[in-house]
């Protein structure tokens, strides 16, 4: 199966494909480390070649092309590294990498979001892995975690910060005291945001990564299309001050949870509690938090961009794969589809916001419909004295679909709502 | 090497010796999930028998004795899994089991600590694995991570809080408001505290702790000898109080830092930052913070003791070594000795408090003692005035050595020093 080297011990093979922000972060990390790998682990580890489209930018003593297909049908490798971005074009090199018998480890969230089904069914038919750990959250090890040190865990909950664009701007609006636009300006000139931000700031990145880990650790597909997603651009500073006043810090948060009749599966920002861990997860970080069954709860954080931080999990990839080569069983990546709930279904304390004109009676007439479906109010505040007057009211805990029910016969009362009013929910249990 | 089921299954066989807190997790774990193990991973465990000194507390169909090595002798397991506790007699238990080609798997951090040596290098030497997952903070997969999440990292630094115990104690001090006495009783009562506490409150157990990771994660031996261990016996209310007032919250840290010097090791109370993710770390949860050139900081949390919470460590364990037989490689647990610098080399921001007479001049004679050993004051503070007068001063970065001096001479002021200063580092940075 596999090449021994001049002294018996096994050699593992593998290309390189992207030598960009991350990839050239791999090649720093290798050129650094593969004596150590061989003298520490007995493991030797060669790099057959690099394919990118900017060839002159690799500065590593190491054989490049332009011609990805071309390096892996030449060179045969064990593994292949696909860190070059897109759809298309990594999705036909899986397929040329699994014909010839090339296991495939990648960052690429979005070909795993779109072609996952196909790419983990044509590896698993041909008894070869596919390592994304730094697909999901740079350098937090979560992959790893799910799969081995928590591997003998029924999992009841997971919750993640995985966006790190969107914490970043949620961090400056609370800190800097900035408006949304603003906040987005600066996360852009400092290269946390695209010019075009809308995957990022609707929650379509974070769906995608949540939908991988939910998956693996429910055991179960949770596609993205089941998730429901909200994004951040409806937040104004007022819900950030507000929700530090109650005790709060307001995160985009991507939640699945397995209940009796389906899993509740969302990304959608929620106050979560100052006594919360994941509350102190600022800036760019990204952080998953866990309940088990016999762990209780647990949290991971840790930086969820970057080259080094993104390349080191895609080193850590392969220095697992290429040891436990030869092992009795795979790592499984398909799954009986998952039974999915509507998130109306689901239970929750809520902030809400309403924009309301200035006239005696409107808190009454809300409250009213709130009460009329069984949604109680376990605390109310009041903005300004302009109108719109921003009534904030806190619930104690409703099942969404009253809520949603009450807000649209609240939202439709023209005469004394403004705006469509913000719903939010909490989490405050750890 | 192994077995094989009627179906061509490789079968992998364990004993459990101990069927205390731990123990009947895992068998609750095992006799719950063996068949899906068996479905899903297509690994095949035998539970081969049950050594226990009181039989009748085990209640799943399994072999149950009082006999340990009887037990080994005739089954010959893959894996023991040595949940006793003690150190001679689980020492002997892995001298036959490595004798006779048994992998061992523990909980027992003490016999590590004081056996860890000699239990590595015998089972090196007959190429069998070690696992201690279960040994350091509980649920949280520690290990596991520093050996393959981040198996590409350079460590520069780690910090942990890796005792529940204390953690407890501090949590409650702050919250309730209690003394460190009556917080204990509480722990005690709880089942949080043995009825000796000097193992926990005085650092040591999560000194033997760091002992382990910090050897892991440098991968040179740092033992418990070289580790400075401070508890937290000495942390008075107004101690915690005050930390709160200049943002932040007492906590007993476990450190290991690389330096070019040598490393900084340390068990002791220290000052960390509310806005660092490890401050919300609270009462019996424990957590590891570390900072690799890699990824920059990353932190785990989760439960640190419990009967699930270190079974679910103890069966990550089993199904990683089981899964992983026939790797090339094995995980080493030997290195060379690490060059441990004195706790004086070390440079960091403190709190002092002082203890004065109410007599004006003190705080000049303090602070110029301070000056000639080149420690300059960031903030003063003062409490009551009755005495004695609690003075408290935060100062910029200072070497810790120096730190010293001053305090020797400032203590030796009998007429206006009527207690030893409390002195504590900060934690500040992510």
């Amino acid at each position: 199966m596999c090449q021994v080297d001049s002294v018996g011990m096994p050699v593992v093979r593998f290309a390189l494909v992207g030598a960009g922000v991350v990839g050239s972060g791999v090649l720093d990390i290798y050129f650094r480390d593969k004596v150590l790998w061989k003298d520490r682990e007995g493991l030797d580890l060669e790099l057959v070649g690099v394919a990118t489209r900017t060839p002159s930018k690799v500065r590593h003593p190491v054989e490049v092309t332009t011609d990805a297909s071309d390096l892996l049908h030449r060179t045969r490798p064990d593994f292949v590294l696909e860190l070059a971005g897109g759809i298309d074009f990594p999705f036909e090199l899986a397929k040329i990498a699994f014909e010839q018998g090339t296991s495939l480890i990648t960052a690429n969230k979005a070909l795993l979001s779109e072609k996952g089904e196909e790419i983990f069914k044509l590896a698993w038919d041909k008894k070869l892995e596919v390592g994304y750990e730094a697909a999901v959250a740079g350098s937090i090890p979560i992959i790893r975690t799910f799969r081995t040190g928590l591997a003998g865990c029924r999992f009841e909950k997971l919750s993640g910060i995985l966006n790190g664009t969107t914490n970043y701007i949620l961090t400056q609006m609370e800190t800097q005291g900035w408006d949304y636009h603003r906040a987005l300006a600066k996360a852009q000139e400092l290269g946390f945001a695209e010019a075009d931000p809308t995957f990022d700031v609707e929650g379509v990145d974070a769906g995608h990564k949540l939908s991988l880990l939910a998956s693996l650790a429910f055991q179960r597909k949770i596609p993205f299309s089941s998730i429901w997603t909200e994004g951040i651009t409806k937040l104004q500073s007022i819900d950030i001050r507000f929700a530090k006043q109650l005790g709060f810090r307001i995160k985009l948060l991507a939640s699945c949870q397995f209940m009796e009749s389906g899993f509740l599966a969302s990304v959608r920002p929620t106050l979560v509690s100052l006594n919360h861990p994941i509350s102190n997860v600022q800036l760019e970080l990204n952080a998953v938090t866990y309940n088990t069954i016999e762990t209780g709860m647990g949290l991971l954080t840790g930086k969820g961009a970057g080259s080094l931080p993104t390349a080191s999990a895609v080193i850590a990839d392969l220095l697992y794969y290429a040891k436990r080569r030869g092992d009795w069983t795979r790592e499984r990546n398909t799954f009986e589809a998952g039974n999915v709930s509507p998130i109306g279904t689901g239970k929750s304390r809520f902030y809400l916001r309403f924009s309301t004109v200035d006239k005696p009676g409107v808190l009454a007439e809300i409250a009213s419909v709130l009460g009329q479906n069984s949604i109680s109010i376990a605390s109310m505040h009041q903005d300004s004295s302009e109108e719109p007057i921003q009534v904030i009211l806190v619930t104690h805990s409703a099942l969404e679909a009253n809520l949603r029910a009450a807000l649209e016969v609240i939202d439709a009362k023209v005469n004394i709502i403004k705006e469509n009013t913000v719903s939010l929910p909490l989490l405050q249990d750890l």
